[in-house]
């Protein structure tokens, strides 16, 4: 890195330039989507699109060498040393707020961890939404992983939509509470380029802990006021050209248990995620401290740098997941208790906008944890996943089922959720049995069945002991495995319905559906 | 209060066998639930059931007025000056981690607001459960509203679930923390009976702010490693005998549209929200700084001290709004957009355990907020809200219908959600019109009908312009509005789909369900 030196005043007029044709265009784009980005946020400050615009001119400018440059085109796709902003390089939607930083965090910890790369990553938040508690876990991540190529600007402009933020302009009190949580803290005038130039030139060259420049912005200075507050939204993936090629997530080996043997389905996540490990260097887990409850500890085991920890934020954990996913750097895989995933719902939600590929695993579903209690229950997690467009939710029966289901979420678009029970239960399935996503499997099944029953993981099991018990009184009973919820294989059902005339019981470990 | 003398000797003992005492329960109890409260936790510090019995134990020692301890026993109703202790004094379940803190926030809000009594709520954090950013939501939220009247004590045993918590026994890191967010912090040896003593006594000293006590314990001294970090379960409601008798919640005066007149359902939330207030002393709003959009500004106008602002920090919202409710101290309203409630998916999960009683209100839902993009849509809250057990959901057709949901949704048990919309709609129903919980209403019939056509909010508007549409082409269309979406009155539905042949179109502004 170059030291710092005075800017020229050619430079600084330059820069000033540039933010006023970003005020401009803030107010002229706003006008032509007649909502949607905020022209206030523009007129306040480089938000959004406009910062990395300007950290390409500072660049260019020579203040930082141009292989950063380059690095930076990586996360940016579109910014073809154009000063000029454009909207298409956006890889993520943060529109709901709190978001963006945890997002920004997972990818700066696979810059710094796996790409090993000295790309810097740069995220804007706004000093409303740093009352979400999910914008205090992500400071947390980046100090607790020294994240020193993450860079926080917190654009101070007082503001909320409704009233004056709670903090006001105490920069002071941002300071303290940013410093506590372990960032490097620069508080600067928002409005004066050379002041954030130099901010950002310290921020470059500090190692051990992110920075948070803290910057006092006056929205919408000389203008009307303007009152709502929305400012970017979802946009799905521009120019994906320079995404990576994910390798083939595949099982290293099949699975490899007897039938009749009692494992739980969350230890056959554990063992089948190490094997997609073992074939594709970029698959990671992530976990909020319940790693030793969901098995994703065997990946710990296996590679500790290919874990990370997110302790009990799952906030933090859904949004770093999502920021790891960007571009597909890496396929990752976040485990925690299904109910807590509820905790992220807003996260998943905004995932599905940006069209992520990351993989939820919930253990401990449904009252089959018993002793737990209610407070550790999946019991929406079914409900909430289908809500997801594009989302794809294994139910898997059992351990053989379960290494197959890791296997074909690592390779699905989209959303993934793979639903594991905390019990043991019998491994029901040969070796090489074939498993597809929307492919019901008929598992028991004879001409006299009267009866379909429909279970899937620990309800199946239930589902099968009861076609036992009807066989003793002469009752014929065909057991239909899903396999996956959504998609549903409704040919296969419906077919078999029908054949024994009509009849079907189906099996939830689940909240019922309240309808009336 | 009394100024704080050292304890005698034989106090000191008297609290040190309470303490042995709740240890020893701790593991008779968690062994006869075989899983569930954990008894390293009773090991290393009076948590949960515990602390307010050595608060009792202390209150007798004479440390406070009896007065308090009068006022103690309304919020843990069974405290009958036992020292031993008992479990059916809990008001809400807080076995999701992080959540308890923003409750206790919102009984402390209650007590010094409302109430206007001098009792005080304790509230005891584990360190684990402090990297939940709604921790920090809710620290940010007491020492905004100067909550002097609550005491956080956190548990720092250096402990979480599958490893050691990412600031171990960094005291004074959890202080740096604690005070930059607004708090007064005391640290002590969370084994030292008179260090504690005095540190409450402290705090119960402390005007304009609250107190957090951070505690250094060592979990499970002297005991076998216990590795399971689940504590204590959710626990619907005890003696209920000294909840408060709520009066029915009325509109002060009915709807007063004109048919055909344009008017936003959001407006005529707030207008039927200030028109139950008139009548019912204890209705209260909390928002997330979207008052202006979701018109809980109209309370705000009528009566300030009846509104409770939020910020933008849902979790927080939520666990307040959960707090203020129990005991049925208020009758609280939270709004905000409806897509942002899934910010707060877990918290109303855990609320419903409680058997809360809180009335959550979602504007801006479904495609029809247009400009705003797809951040901001509600497109999954209904498929949330319908998992929430013994939920209700409002979806009010126009301004009539949604004052009489709000006077319903006051006076109707558990969760409910009512779903509000941006654009203004006309008033399609007259002053007079009676509606009821599961009660759909046929908005256009004619004997000649041939199809049926089912929409709630915007999207009734939008089949009734069809059934108009289809009128002219000499087609009968019968329009049915359900009013509420749970309980759906499916006789009504199902006994007009018969009438008009069986052909019938339904007509969402919500995620599709996707099942294949």
């Amino acid at each position: 890195m170059t030291n710092y030196h005075k800017l020229e005043a050619k430079v600084v007029q330059e820069l000033k330039d540039i933010a006023n044709k970003i005020r401009i265009h803030s107010i002229t784009s706003t006008q032509a989507a007649k909502s949607g980005t905020h022209p206030a946020i523009g007129l306040s400050f480089p938000k959004g699109h406009a910062c990395p615009a300007l950290y390409a001119a500072w660049a260019e400018a020579g203040l930082f060498p141009v292989a950063d440059l380059q690095n930076l085109r990586k996360v940016d796709s579109d910014l073809e040393g154009h000063p000029t902003p454009r909207l298409n390089f956006i890889d993520v939607g943060t529109g709901s707020l709190g978001q963006g930083l945890a997002i920004a965090g997972g990818m700066a910890y696979v810059g710094k961890n796996y790409d090993k790369a000295n790309y810097r990553v740069y995220c804007l938040v706004g000093d409303g939404e740093s009352a979400e508690g999910s914008i205090w876990e992500s400071v947390h991540f980046a100090s607790h992983y020294k994240l020193d190529n993450l860079c926080m600007i917190f654009d101070i402009n007082r503001l909320g939509q409704s009233e004056e933020t709670s903090l006001g302009h105490d920069l002071e009190n941002y300071r303290r509470r940013l410093e506590a949580f372990g960032a490097q803290t620069i508080v600067v005038d928002g409005h004066d380029i050379e002041e954030l130039v130099k901010a950002l030139h310290t921020a470059a060259n500090t190692t051990g802990k992110p920075t948070a420049i803290v910057a006092k912005t006056l929205k919408g200075k000389n203008f009307p006021k303007i009152e709502n507050m929305d400012n970017w939204h979802g946009k799905p993936l521009g120019d994906q050209s320079d995404r990576l090629i994910s390798p083939i997530s595949k099982l290293s080996s099949p699975p490899s248990y007897k039938l009749g043997e009692s494992i739980a389905t969350r230890q056959a996540y554990g063992t089948g995620l190490v094997k997609i490990a073992q074939s594709n260097p970029r698959v990671i887990a992530l976990d909020g401290d319940m790693k030793n409850s969901t098995f994703s500890e065997k990946l710990k085991k296996f590679d500790e740098s290919r874990y990370i920890e997110c302790f009990i934020a799952e906030q933090s954990l859904v949004g770093t997941a999502i920021g790891a996913a960007c571009r597909d750097r890496t396929v990752p895989f976040v485990s925690t208790f299904a109910c807590f995933l509820t905790r992220a719902f807003d996260q998943i939600r905004m995932g599905a906008i940006s069209q992520t590929n990351v993989n939820f695993i919930g253990s401990h579903c449904g009252v089959s944890i018993g002793e737990d209690g209610p407070s550790q229950m999946g019991l929406e997690d079914i409900a909430m996943f289908r809500t997801i467009p594009g989302s794809t939710i294994f139910y898997p029966g059992d351990a053989v089922a379960t290494e197959r289901a890791v296997e074909l979420a690592a390779n699905t678009k989209c959303v993934t959720f793979t639903r594991i029970n905390r019990p043991a239960t019998a491994v029901i399935y040969p070796n090489n049995q074939t498993f597809s996503v929307g492919k019901a499997i008929v598992v028991k099944k004879s001409d006299k069945d009267q009866v379909v029953l429909i279970g899937g993981g620990v309800t199946l099991h239930e589902a099968i002991s009861a076609a036992n018990d009807l066989a003793k009184l002469g009752i014929g009973a065909r057991v239909i495995d899903p396999f996956t919820v959504k998609p549903l294989d409704k040919e296969t059902i419906v077919e078999n319905i029908k054949a024994v005339g009509g009849r079907a019981v189906v099996v939830e470990d689940h909240y019922r559906r309240w309808s009336g």
